[in-house]
């Protein structure tokens, strides 16, 4: 898809609404940096906290349950006592690599340019 | 730069750190909306409040501000009576291509992909 053609009418709506989609799943402060806290693979609850800085339990929690609710991320408990509960990603996180690595690109490339105009 | 393969912790951060700025500079609920409500050429508060659905002009007003603070957006004056002020993106708004790109692929697979499932 080349979103430099000039789109019609509609197919900018659809456009949008694919970029706002993207968006609203992987925007906010804190959802990114879970997926790449979860990269190296399966974490426990406290462990995930303390790989982000500055997030508290409560919003975590909130993240994970809405990545879990979208596919992104998979709740395993292994049932043994004391009860052990890990996150992961899924297969279909992955996905959003391409969208990670463009993003990664040009926000670095920005940094460059506001470094050189400092 | 491949996501994929594990980065060192430091590598890591900067990745982060990059696509931190990235979310930060495009990320919320209106940004691309106005970059892309530009898109076909400039335009004049009046006509981009009219092209992005349910913006107030208090909002519109800030974000055009930040947008042109961080180079995507150019606010020109034509010094007539009465005096005319129209917004058009910068050549810089064009680096962001990529990433619109990616955003709008993963979004519109996402979208078929939860339609599928319903």
């Amino acid at each position: 898809m080349d979103i430099d053609t000039r789109p019609t009418t509609e197919q900018c709506t659809g456009l949008l609404n694919s970029m706002g989609d993207a968006l609203y799943v992987i925007g906010g402060k804190w959802k990114l940096r879970v997926i790449v806290a979860l990269r190296g693979g399966h974490k426990r609850f406290n462990e995930i906290q303390r790989a982000i800085d500055g997030i508290s339990a409560r919003v975590l929690s909130s993240e994970l349950k809405e990545l879990e609710l979208n596919g992104f991320v998979k709740r395993i408990v292994h049932a043994q006592t004391p009860v052990i509960v890990e996150y992961q990603l899924t297969g279909y996180a992955d996905t959003l690599s391409p969208v990670l690595t463009s993003l990664a690109d040009w926000g670095a490339m920005h940094r460059d340019k506001l470094r050189r105009e400092r």
